[in-house]
């Protein structure tokens, strides 16, 4: 008897999973134990052009009326958004039927009420295909980790911005020159703000840091900068140093360990780092464990067949499930661990000033960090006269008084600009 | 109701699982959904020192009776090597118990035989320990990637070796003097025999072939060559022209798909591979996959802590099935593809010839090349007279064509001596 597969959308990756269904059937059914069969396609333009050939008689525009069929078992959603994504999941699990979604959008802002919904109905809910397509890494985190205590997941979820990033850093090109390049070559869409400006990397976040840390965290939590203000000069700047800027998304959970914070911003890291040798759109992902240690997960982060592969392996895992009558491991937030604000978090600063080169500046800009109790590693003074650039690297120190210490060097007079503030990450690895 | 866990050996492993489960009980028992108990540790030495505190109550010698314990449901095997865990682990499953081992050298030797006795009881089997370590592999290889086609698995899987071969490459240091250091670092056994013979990585080599392509593999079906001679010439000879050497296990799908090779031996790799980059005893592991692309996975491949996160990870994982009467995947062999023997493999050599330097040598060496449709790539002659060396890249063929083309120049009265043969590896993604 086949399991019926219902897909939601047919856009990039849903046309790769109806390809791979069709390429790899007889591998499929042998690896769950019975055929796995498409029952219907939910489009919004049936007559549209699509990357691999689709019996029309499959497609349809009702996507309620699809999920809600009997003899569907295994809703696949890659529409991607909050409605009509959510919608059509709950009638699904509504059905009793389990689902298999990419949609790190839903998850982020609203997988609460989603992974409500299963548990009520005593459905499945997988989502590797969310974060970091085809890296194996919800499964890792939530089975494999199960038996350890995650202090910290790090990484490059966003393959738009890495791409942006790594052309500013091997070619010095300009922000908006890169991104230029990213869109032309189709890394970046027409309107880039998801990426560009973090929302993409903290919504993966949000989902990384909820499975490692067994606690409630929306999209909401995540202190969010994304890197449009990131110059060719702190590229270059970072780069004579030895640094590398990347945009990271990073879940970490407090020195006492009763609280974690969920960050994506740029930042430094050593070129010695091995998240710094993630070139292109890669994306790659840096866990750390108490017993395992660390572990890092590299691969392709987006594009059809590569998130196509993880949505696959969630529809074999589904429809084991279904044969077994199990469900896979459900939400869990056991832990109710609190997010602390960005101000908690501890971190590192490197700044640039540029200030007058006059005696006594560099004790009055080391007294301003003093007061707010942040301390200076390195500090080095660049040209003179009208040219004095003062650059400081500071110790860990809590977000809040760093920030405050930036807020209070520009009220003075004798700092004529902040030049660049650049949080630094990841000297402990390198 | 308490998931009782009978534990079979108490060593660096063993007593790390005991310290995890008694730390860690609160968060297991939230994830599992009941308390995982300890109800007996089976041990040769009951009164040897531990790692850990052990309830001297739970300490037994006779192994067989506690894995006949009408309250255990899951046994631990952390014992290694055949016998006596085969024999326990056939009379757990008997017993309707579920096993979770760290033991690749049964797996690899007679797994058909365990996973067998899985299936005929319904019991499962899971052993993510049983290679590299703490980095999840198998549970990606065998879930994530089981919508996927495996084309190729290639890693550093054996930490001892990893660190010897690191050492000289950064050291200069010749293989006995870096072997005495990884001894006295507790990194290789005082009989290393295992490690650098390339027997533990041909165990693991066997296993993750077997999941990557569906298919039978043993021990004996792995080309096993290890590190014992690769001289200091050699590391240093790679490093000038831009490679380390490493030892690798390498899973690799034939070009027609129908068959699949299985070794594991020293070769040059370039600088910028990303397993170049892989230092000390850390383990990595490249997979590519057909829509996945390029995964890699890194971490800590041995150690007490790192494995017992595995472990742990596993327990869970089967304690969570116990609970839903359910199992986990079972051992997959329906694609039942041949393994093909060494020479059929498709490699490039590396090799360095002393040779008279007269009129009319490369030419003939060159010719012996040609007889075996052995293609050269790159040929560099250094010094003349008495010190003339050759040094030749072939393009890629069969290694059967290699080998005999080397048995050749060994034959030849102008070859003095073949000074080092070496496989090249991992230009296609450098």
């Amino acid at each position: 008897m086949a399991l019926k597969v219902a897909l939601l959308g047919c856009g990039v990756v849903g046309s790769q999973v109806i390809r791979l269904m069709r390429e790899q059937a007889d591998d499929l059914a042998a690896r769950v134990g019975a055929p796995l069969e498409l029952a219907g396609v939910a489009v919004r333009r049936p007559g549209r052009r699509r990357d691999t050939d689709v019996d029309p008689a499959l497609l349809t525009t009702d996507a309620e009326a699809l999920v809600a069929r009997d003899d569907v078992d295994i809703v696949v959603e890659v529409i991607g958004g909050i409605e009509p994504a959510r919608s059509l999941i709950l009638s699904a699990m509504k059905g009793g039927k389990s689902v298999v979604t990419a949609n790190k959008a839903l998850l982020a802002e609203d997988g609460a009420t989603v992974h409500a919904a299963a548990r009520a109905n005593g459905a499945d809910l997988y989502f590797e295909a969310a974060v970091a397509g085809a890296i194996p890494l919800i499964r890792p985190l939530r089975e494999s980790l199960a038996g350890d205590r995650v202090h910290r997941v790090m990484g490059i979820v966003n393959g738009t911005t890495n791409y942006i990033l790594d052309k500013m850093d091997s070619t010095g090109a300009s922000f908006s020159d890169a991104l230029e390049e990213a869109q032309a070559l189709g890394y970046a869409e027409a309107d880039p703000t998801a990426d560009v400006e973090g929302f993409d990397a903290a919504a993966k976040a949000a989902i990384l840091a909820k499975i490692a840390f067994h606690s409630r965290v929306t999209a909401a939590d995540v202190h969010r900068e994304g890197i449009t203000e990131v110059t060719a000069a702190d590229v270059a700047g970072a780069r004579a140093m030895g640094y590398v800027i990347k945009l990271l998304a990073i879940c970490a959970r407090s020195d006492d360990g009763r609280s974690f914070g969920v960050r994506v911003h740029p930042a430094m890291i050593p070129r010695s780092h091995p998240l710094a040798g993630v070139r292109e759109a890669y994306n790659a992902v840096f866990v750390e464990a108490e017993s395992a240690g660390r572990l890092m997960f590299y691969g392709a982060g987006a594009g059809g067949a590569p998130t196509a592969s993880a949505v696959l392996g969630d529809i074999v895992a589904v429809a084991r499930n279904h044969l077994a009558g199990t469900r896979g491991p459900a939400e869990s937030t056991y832990a109710d661990l609190a997010v602390h604000p960005m101000g908690e978090t501890v971190t590192r600063y490197h700044v640039s000033l540029d200030v007058a080169d006059k005696p006594g500046v560099l004790a009055r800009v080391a007294d301003m960090f003093a007061r707010q109790d942040v301390s200076i590693q390195t500090v080095r003074q660049e040209g003179h006269g009208d040219d004095a650039q003062l650059v400081l690297v500071t110790h860990r120190a809590g977000d809040a008084a760093l920030s405050a210490t930036i807020q209070g060097l520009r009220e003075m007079d004798i700092v004529r600009d902040v030049v660049s503030v650049m949080r630094v990450e990841g000297e402990d690895i390198a």
